[in-house]
């Protein structure tokens, strides 16, 4: 089957590889859409030190299955590969397992292929209401949902997304459907009018400078936001971590103490409300779409979507 | 009446000065005893560029106020003195009220002086079972009682407080108090021997290797304690960040936003559980007082307390 794979000595290359085998508990999936995601292309640059099928934003229906009721149903599929024994995984926090492999990210062959497997317990079935280019965001706008559980969002509360990316998008899209009052800080007049359509406030970095926001979320991708978003919120408001940068960023400490700000780092998220979102017609993320390449025009879909300014670029493999 | 203050370009200096005029709403307290926190020592090295009587940590009797009834009254009180009239002190922040005065610490003379004034809403009248030695503790106790303010801290909750100065084993003391394991991780074998008398686990750092700690409360005084605090909790763990150091310390926001630390700025407590914690007997901090001199020695009392090693001092102006 034709994938896109990753070495850190060769780079990215398109070839062709066996249909991967679904292991015990496992699914065979063949893959509808994918989306590309900036940690695939921080992969590429070398982070995490992956070797593999690249990849992790998936739709796909089940072609083989141990459990035959999965065959043929559409799916999404949650990308931690927990180990199932640890206390973690005891406590249902399988996505912290010490031990996990990451589908396309750690130990595991990713989506950017034909097909891919992944466990059956990783697997959510996909509503007929939701459809395929809605679908293949289940995985990121399921990270924004994890901002909504770690933190109580009341309609009304004064939020600051700080970035205009995918993520911050996202993000913005889930926190205005809760109610919030929400501010998108971002560089980009294209890229902000999609955060204006939702409803949300928008504004410039350039020109700039509320504060006293209750909820700040960095989602800039530079270590220099964290500062700059606990700058921005009031005496006792949080600041959600939603970027993996490389790299050390620079905090004053008595910033965080003296006006009592909590930092929340926020990673991977529950899938079920990101269904039902989608499902309700509560977000729509197709705005988000900037292309759609066939897998064989894998590389050039990686280098679009590392052009700047450029929001999700899908994968097709059908 | 006799008075230590500093001035930051002359620095500090005991001299005469008038007995201070209560404003309105004020009570003129007389000074039993005070205590000098590593603010004092750090406002004396140029923090908060502050020019005026230091000290915060008071124990005093009430001579002279509006409200007759507080007159004669054995009390300790808060240090923030709020504008009373914008939206933080609605909300009963005061703490955090942006035009705030702060007792020695910012536009407000503080307690090491034979007098000193602050507003009756800041006063807590000290209950007959508490003696002066303990009373005058009821400050920075009520910043450890900050910690469970924020975060719920349940019996077995395995708790790393990192830093075994004043600061430092108040809180442990606070969190032994609630039932968490805690484990006290510092330098000096004195100091590790009043964590272990409460109860707690010690550890020096040039030999601990523990992780995965529910919370941790970095109160090393020290901008590299943050990093290490963040390395030894477990994913969704917490870090109460109690230390308020110059500069800035480096953080990799990845190492927050993997395992979803949460981080939890933290200063000033409530004095209520402090004063109740005191007279049940629950904690008994004079194991912390290294020496108590006379405010006429005050000039030699910080000299004291800034040599390494050394906890608590007191000031007696009496």
């Amino acid at each position: 089957v034709l994938a896109l794979s990753h070495e850190p000595a060769r780079g990215p290359e398109l070839g062709e590889r066996d249909v991967p085998r679904a292991g015990a508990g496992e699914a065979l999936v063949r893959v509808q859409l994918a989306g590309i995601c900036n940690t695939d292309l921080e992969i590429v640059r070398g982070y995490m030190g992956f070797a593999g099928v690249l990849g992790h934003e998936l739709l796909g229906v089940v072609e083989r299955c141990d459990d035959v009721r999965w065959v043929g149903k559409r799916v999404v599929g949650e990308i931690n590969l927990a180990c199932g024994a640890c206390s973690w995984c005891a406590r249902g926090l399988g996505r912290h397992c010490a031990t996990r492999r990451v589908l396309g990210i750690v130990g595991k062959d990713g989506c950017f292929a034909e097909h891919a497997t992944l466990p059956i317990a990783n697997l959510h079935e996909v509503p007929d209401e939701i459809d395929d280019r809605h679908a293949v965001f289940v995985e990121p706008l399921a990270a924004a949902f994890e901002i909504v559980e770690q933190v109580a969002v009341a309609p009304g509360m004064r939020v600051l997304v700080a970035g205009d990316g995918k993520l911050g998008l996202l993000c913005a899209m889930v926190l205005r459907d809760r109610g919030a009052d929400v501010t998108v800080l971002g560089r980009h007049a294209r890229k902000l009018a999609i955060a204006a359509n939702v409803g949300c406030r928008t504004a410039t970095v350039d020109d700039f400078d509320e504060v006293e926001f209750d909820l700040a979320v960095e989602a800039t991708g530079s270590s220099a936001g964290l500062a700059s978003a606990i700058e921005r919120v009031r005496p006792r408001g949080t600041v959600v971590l939603k970027s993996t940068t490389h790299g050390a960023a620079e905090v004053h400490t008595a910033r965080i103490v003296v006006p009592e700000i909590t930092l929340v780092g926020s990673r991977c998220g529950p899938f079920a409300p990101a269904i039902a979102a989608l499902r309700a017609g509560a977000i729509d993320p197709t705005p988000l779409i900037d292309d759609t390449f066939a897998l064989a025009d894998g590389l050039r879909a990686l280098a679009r979507a590392a052009e700047p300014g450029v929001l999700k670029v899908l994968l097709d493999p059908r």
